[in-house]
């Protein structure tokens, strides 16, 4: 079978597929400082050129910051296929504080880390090692099948750390050109170093600020303390009715369309033998504090979440000030999933405040985004055939997992080009990823690879 | 009758009174501006030369800021009589913004306002025309009697508008010659332009400040909003449980010793005519948010009130940050009256705090002060000979007032020389101390000084 003859190639080829990966490595391709731009074209380059030895059609296009990379997968004899988009970056945090390295962050090496050989430099997991595993498996297929399985185009960014100011209108712009049945975007971890994962879950994001007035102007705390009413106090009272006490939100209607997770998918997560005590003891908490009943991994990846992300009102330098503010106002977020609707729950949000109001304080509201969750249908053919791809691979069924922050990348597929993805990579949570010493582990990278030509090879057929 | 000629000579001296108060007026003793340091040691000298023209035995005395003017009167014929300390402070405010002045603020003039004659300077109402009044009355004893019915000290200091970080030093290291039997203060207000007042209550106050901390560090909300305590929520709900839906304060045993107004001070406030809707209208408020079932007044001058004087946590900037913050904060001030004690309500807001706190979550305080209501006894006879004094002069009742603030100086007589204060004051609430065009009224200042008079006389009786 031919994928034996693939996986044999990519085994065969594993020093020279590092040295490649070296080579990116060393490009210090830091975007957000703009004494590295030449390096962030480099690195381009570089990879259009990689591209271009994988027979794609590719090439380095301009935009107002640092440049993209597309390439095209030579026209085969694959009618029918799917079409895949792969997206990566090639850009890399700063590697400051320097001194914290053991080793310079642009020379990299394999070092031992908790008893696994790693690649250590920066970008080595976040993203060139990531985004290297997929061209790898590329490489095998066309050096034993001279083609690929499928429609295969490339999508390489520069300014993922800097959060991608290029990025939609470069979709607006290519939009038919950068369409595909399918998004592979690998910037994510697996389950543990045994395990891998597909994130199948994004929470979606609706965000709120909300301004109460009170009296017309500040006022003197003990001349018109009793009776003048303040408008801290009316907020806090808004914001403490916002969830009971099991921690459910409060909000009418807020969980319509935050259906239970599947009885499968409960039943994995519940089996994976996740310590919830040590995930809170990391960030010195005991107890987890949303909805009661729910496990934490629910309520971190599957269930909607409220948070003050801020709030300020009077006086709040050194000391005191016997003052009633005019006004108060914090930032609300809600963390929602499923088919909760957006822009119901701002409305609702909205109404849940004037609702509490006083007759005699206004409030004001300002959007600061509001987005859908993502999620790839657990029906969906693609997700089934990278599963079984996965386990064959590991070993092990791959974890479905969730993820509670949005993937900025995943909504622009959806939003702007109606794209699902699937969201498979290799990273590991000890990665060390934006700080000093980052890795990426060897096993990471060569079943890593092995994985994208199962799964390329799963989706073909 | 020897008041009756007292009264006669302030009559016919007002001309020469009034010639005087603009001597003063017209020295700009800015005290927050080191650029009239001089002014300020000039109006000082100036007043103790009154003071000595007085047969007062009167020296300034410098401090570490500036000096304090200090008056003995003669000692005289008057074994057993009380021995009263009058205070009031030379220092004026800076008249910013100068555009908005009709007339030069150092420059003062007769001018008419809502139809009375009003003296209009910085200064003319806070506090200088105020003080006057009182050594115009002395004036008029020493002119008629050759002596005051009682023997009087007078105290002058000059950084009443700063802060008055002179003050406790000066009184702690002078606290035998200061020391008397009852302080006169005048910086206060009368009802309106024909109803005298005493203030006979200032509430006390309490300032916390509580920290309270979650998780160890601040937590990115999409990856662990849900789980994650966030101490906001913490804060906002305990701030909210202050408060009952009738606006009483929850904490337990705090209205101990905030006894019930005695009935004929609250007849005599119903009877006062006092217009809530307009008082509140004029900050832009139509509901008094203090207890039900209170007036106004009794409100903000003789009940406790609660208020956050500010809060700050997580990300206050423009836009918004997905932070679950690791603190939050809140300034937290309580205003006491009657018996309350600030030291068990202190103890009693931190417990009912710790009390809620979730398991993971800690509470850190801070003491901004705390101190007690303070209040001239209704049964004083200084208290009703003072009232006599004054219904005698205006034609009708004094108003017993409340304050809802803390007036500093006469905490600091209660607590570093255990002396009562008379508060009885001129000013009117159109008098706009601190802004352009400060005035006060002609006939505050002549039947203030005609008042005096008579309370000097009737204590001495």
């Amino acid at each position: 079978m031919a994928l034996d003859k693939v996986l044999d190639a990519i085994d065969r080829d594993l020093e020279k597929s590092l040295e490649r990966l070296y080579a990116l490595l060393r490009i210090p391709s830091v975007s957000t400082d703009p004494g590295f731009r030449d390096d962030c074209h480099k690195a381009a380059d570089w990879l259009a050129c990689e591209l271009t030895a994988l027979h794609f059609k590719a090439d380095v296009r301009q935009t107002k910051g640092l440049p993209m990379v597309v390439g095209h997968s030579r026209p085969g004899k694959q009618p029918k296929k799917p079409h895949v988009l792969f997206y990566g970056h090639y850009d890399v945090q700063p590697p400051d504080p320097l001194d914290q390295w053991e080793m310079p962050p642009f020379e990299p090496r394999m070092a031992d880390a908790n008893g696994a050989k790693c690649i250590v430099a920066r970008g080595s997991a976040d993203d060139k090692g990531q985004l290297m595993t997929f061209l790898e498996a590329c490489r095998a297929f066309i050096t034993v099948e001279g083609d690929l399985p499928l429609p295969v185009t490339v999508l390489f960014e520069g300014e993922e750390e800097t959060g991608s100011p290029s990025l939609k209108p470069f979709l607006d712009a290519n939009k038919k050109e950068l369409s595909a049945d399918l998004a592979f975007v690998c910037d994510t971890d697996m389950w543990d170093v045994q395990t891998p994962a597909v994130t199948t879950m994004l929470r979606g994001l609706v965000m709120e600020e909300v301004f109460i007035t009170g009296p017309n102007r500040d006022l003197h705390s003990g001349l018109f303390g009793g009776a003048a009413i303040n408008p801290i106090r009316v907020l806090t009272h808004i914001l403490a009715d916002l969830h009971d006490d099991k921690g459910r939100i409060t909000i009418p209607h807020f969980y319509d369309g935050a259906d239970d997770l599947p009885a499968e998918i409960r039943a994995q997560w519940s089996s994976l033998g996740f310590n919830e005590q040590k995930f809170l003891s990391e960030f010195g908490l005991k107890r987890p504090a949303g909805e009661e009943g729910r496990s934490v991994l629910e309520q971190i990846w599957a269930r909607p979440a409220c948070d003050v992300n801020g709030i300020v009102g009077g006086y709040t330098g050194v000391g005191a000030k016997t003052v009633i503010p005019s006004k108060a106002s914090a930032k609300v977020s809600f963390r929602i999933v499923g088919e909760q609707d957006p822009l119901k729950i701002q409305n609702a949000f909205r109404d849940f405040v004037k609702k509490r109001l006083p007759p005699d304080c206004t409030a004001e509201f300002q959007s600061h985004g509001a987005s859908q969750a993502l999620q790839l249908p657990l029906s969906s053919p693609y997700l089934t055939k990278a599963l079984k791809a996965l386990e064959e691979e590991w070993g092990k069924p791959a974890v479905l997992k969730g993820c509670g922050a949005s993937i900025p990348i995943v909504g622009s597929f959806k939003r702007d080009l109606s794209m699902d993805s699937l969201l498979v990579g290799f990273g590991l949570d000890d990665d060390r990823i934006h700080s000093p010493n980052e890795k990426y582990n060897l096993s990471s990278f060569h079943k890593g690879t092995r994985s994208w030509a199962r799964i390329l090879a799963g989706l073909a057929t």
